[in-house]
Parts: structure tokens; C-alpha cells; sequence
């Protein structure tokens, strides 16, 4: 029943609860949730892809304090998303290294989304995997939630796993 | 990284299309997809659960043409639902053993979404896949999914497999 080994891709993105960039709760729970449950011992049958999609618009955020002066102001800004980026592919490729599984990672700007249900058409992994924050019916009126429209849009199998409970934050929109 | 096997409950439901009982285009996609692609060499990684649930009212509508007379009518109605839905199950439980894989099966009546997801609450799965149609936002106002209302209703993560477009019947709200 080995054939090619089954591409995985999760969607992972940034907390934004806490200080210096890390893996949002729902995004770890995730991927943990894939080495455990799925990929097990058999490290060699899945190859994970991941995908992070940095939002423009969120990134101004941190940035209403700041004072933009010349074009370079905008340039090490822009360096410093990047850098945001590649620290938090790097949490999930050292892990996946850890874990002795094949692994992929890139960062794509834009609508997640969108760029999620892009990607897959151009990647066509056999399994999306997206975290979800478990809002209530009310609290997705306002915030949308990324995996809701995943499952709708994308052509593969979508899995998507909740945050626990216990794991949630005191805003559960955060994170 | 193996600890308890993973436990995968799988909603299967019968063919609504061709004659005698035999499982639904996308309940076999389902479970053909979870083998190859999830459980793939790891028979001894996974253990499957299969539920499937039986629609009062739709096993009613074969028996419009019938006479009922006598209540051994109604006996021998129910004793026939009850020797197709073990029919039903048998497929499965027959692939898993020449697969190598190990599995139980058991049906419950009522209405399917609320069904799983109150099995999904009795039985704690690690996942849940069901399979899916793949209607467009017309037809499912009118059909429903079964699979869109356990992904929001359901605690653990649920995989929603869409049926192919090239196995669709010609009425996509069949089967």
C-alpha cells in the first residue's frame, strides 16, 4: 500500500497574543495533531507542506506607533515581515526534522483564504490540514474563519482541527 | 511515536441510485481514500469505526407501492432494513480484514447529522470522515450536508472527502 508518500499541507500562521513571532495555538495544535494521529511511526509515508500566508493589512497593525520617513523605513519593514516569516517556517522544519519526516515550507502575502485555495490548486496536496479557532456561530459573523471557507472551495480532502478548550485564549478571536 | 491506535470513525450510507444495497460512491471514496492516504502500511497504526445510520423515512419511500395487512408487514420491513444495513457493513468490514486493518461496525436509526455527532460524543474518535457530494451552494440549500453540519457541530477534527467529479451520477443529489 506504499506508493508516493501522501502530501500534507497545513496552513499555519502567527499568534497574536503574545510578544516575538511563534505559532499561533491552533496552527501547533495542528501540525501536532497530524505527527500524532496521522503521520505516527510511519515517518516516511508523508511528506507536510507549509504553507504561510502573511496578511498585509495585520502587519500594519504593529505598526501604528511607527514613523515612516524615507523608502527605507518601508524596506526594513519589509525585511522584518520576512524575517517574521522565516522564523516561524523555521519552528515547523526543525520539528519536522526532529521528527525525521520530509517537510516543505514557503510564505505567500495576500487573503488566507484565498491564497490557501490558490496554493492547493497549484501544489494539489492530498490532505489540507487548517487549524481552527472553534468560534461560536456569532463570533464568525465578524471574524470569518479560513477553514470554513476551505472546506467549501478546495478541491482535496480538508481536515480541520480545533482548538481545545483548554488551550483557548481569553479572547478566543485572538490567536 | 505509536501509542494507541488511531481511531477512525467513518459515517458510510447506502447507494440511493442502483438497486440492491451496496455502499454510496462517496462513503467508498471515503474509506478508499483513508486507507491509501492516511493508514496507507500502518494497518497496525489505525483502527476504524464504521457507523452507519438509517433514515426512517427514506427507507419508507421504497415501499410506497406495498400493502401493509398485517403487522408481521411491519416485522418483516424492519428485519429487511436490518439485512441491508448489515449488508452495508459487511463490505467494510470485509475490505478492513483483507486489508489488515482492524474495525467495528454498527448502525443506529434517526437522522444522520445528529446521529454522528452524538456517537461522535459516546464513542470519542480521534477523526471523523465523512464523505461528501460536493454540492454546489444551490443544492445544499435544499439536501443539506451531513458533512457541513459535523465539522461545525462535531468536537473532534472531522475530514470532509468530496466525491470526484468524475464519479458523479448524473443527479449529483444522488447517491
Amino acid at each position: 500500500m506504499e506508493g508516493d508518500a501522501t502530501r500534507v499541507m497545513i496552513g499555519v500562521n502567527e499568534s497574536t497574543i503574545k510578544g516575538y513571532p511563534h505559532a499561533s495555538i491552533s496552527s501547533r495544535g495542528a501540525f501536532e495533531w497530524t505527527l500524532h494521529k496521522i503521520v505516527r511511526s510511519n515517518t516516511s509515508g508523508f511528506k507536510l507542506l507549509f504553507l504561510h500566508v502573511q496578511v498585509p493589512d495585520e502587519d500594519g497593525f504593529d505598526d501604528m506607533d511607527s514613523i515612516y520617513a524615507s523608502p527605507d523605513d518601508f524596506k526594513s519593514m519589509n525585511l522584518r515581515d520576512k524575517a517574521r516569516g522565516i522564523h516561524l517556517l523555521e519552528y515547523f522544519v526543525n520539528r519536522c526534522h526532529e521528527v525525521g519526516v520530509q517537510c516543505e515550507a514557503w510564505i505567500k502575502k495576500g487573503d488566507p483564504k484565498e491564497v490557501i485555495c490558490h496554493e492547493v490548486k497549484r501544489v494539489r496536496p492530498d490532505l489540507l490540514v487548517v487549524g481552527s479557532r472553534g468560534l461560536g456561530p456569532f463570533q464568525r459573523v465578524f471574524v470569518g474563519t479560513v477553514s470554513e471557507f476551505c472546506v467549501k472551495h478546495v478541491e482535496c480532502p480538508v481536515i480541520t482541527i480545533k482548538r481545545s478548550a483548554d488551550e483557548a485564549p481569553q479572547d478566543p478571536v485572538d490567536d
